[in-house]
């Protein structure tokens, strides 16, 4: 893994969202053309943003004719994994962990969780959906020639951080974190929070401002 | 609910993200000021997205001098309701909502569950960390009168729209949904939707994109 360069956050849910208003676009119109500035205005980035993004991908527009729809649509999908299945495994057969497990878009998606593991010697052993739970300490040993390359981690937070150490001890090349817990990873490797509080904040947010704008209208 | 108007998502997004950075920059100095321009580039945006963003909120720059940072913080904690607390209601008592039911975060931050529902029969009347487990045919008669302005979605897809409907019967102003369906609302209600493929999605973009950029240098 080493030498690889990443990609910001931003950059890279942008690259998401460009890919999908790229394929809507694409439904409409096979042969369509878009600059930097309309795919810009759809999304609320400036012009400026969109080429320096679409740099990251190495794709440039033709002046005065922008981007090919479909030829960036395939370039990002490419790019963006989306043609390809991707294994991972999960850390924590607990309520998340099930959860996870029980999550049928994964598969659809050609995301594959093929091992799953967990401290608690009682659960060692047993099956969650034809996956046979194995014990976190043979987590290097059990995955090394395995073509898994995301780990997910659903463990409670202290645990979270030896973890994830052990996953990337295997070779995993990006983690999903589910605990509620920073965890430190190797420039290398890249890593993802869910972190529930953030996303309540966010709707709270949304509905607390629809409730004051009204009120802070006259303020300004 | 009449008369509210919505922010974009990915604005809410931005106000969020403005409202850490000043908290940041605030606590190195409490006198700092900001134009959108330095507030801007530390996240990525342009300075005209950072001024059209904070006209949401009602708020002006001085020309030549910039923001008040601690005053913007200040007004951003209000107007994004981080200065009170919420109370929600979480329908579907399986392994999402157990799980959201014990993420501890969640009081901290004043997010405060109040309200369990279930439909089923052997579940309804059980307790969960002290909360009684509710019909989900009783959720109008329950949330009456109860000040919960979030509803939480963790059911099975094919119940997400009616459970969405009673919610908002019921007066709540955001919902959350985790259910791997897209449910309508009004336009008055707002919705946000945590959908773990897209984030296992976006963790593959990013590996892949380390992966394959060295590559991609080559034909642009």
């Amino acid at each position: 893994m080493d030498g690889k360069s990443k990609i910001p956050n931003p950059t890279a849910r942008r690259l998401s969202l460009y890919f999908r208003e790229l394929g809507d676009r694409r439904a409409l119109d096979e042969k369509a053309t878009m600059s930097s500035r309309q795919l810009g205005t759809a999304l609320g980035y400036s012009d400026a943003q969109v080429r320096k993004d679409l740099t990251f991908v190495g794709q440039l527009g033709h002046p005065g004719v922008g981007y090919s729809v479909a030829t960036l649509h395939d370039n990002l999908r490419r790019i963006l994994g989306r043609d390809r299945s991707w294994n991972a495994a999960l850390v924590g057969a607990g309520n998340i962990g099930r959860a996870l497990l029980s999550y049928r878009r994964f598969d659809e998606q050609k995301f594959h969780i093929t091992r799953v593991f967990d401290s608690n010697p009682r659960t060692i052993g047993t099956t969650i959906d034809q996956r046979v739970i194995r014990d976190v300490a043979s987590i290097k040993e059990e995955l090394v020639d395995c073509d898994i390359e995301l780990g997910i981690i659903a463990v409670p937070a202290e645990h979270a951080q030896p973890v994830a150490e052990k996953l990337i001890e295997a070779g995993v090349g990006g983690i999903l974190n589910f605990a509620p817990r920073r965890i430190e990873v190797p420039s290398t490797v890249v890593l993802s929070n869910v972190d529930f509080t953030l996303t309540l904040e966010q709707l709270a947010f949304q509905v607390n401002l629809c409730s004051t704008i009204s009120h802070e209208e006259d303020d300004s």
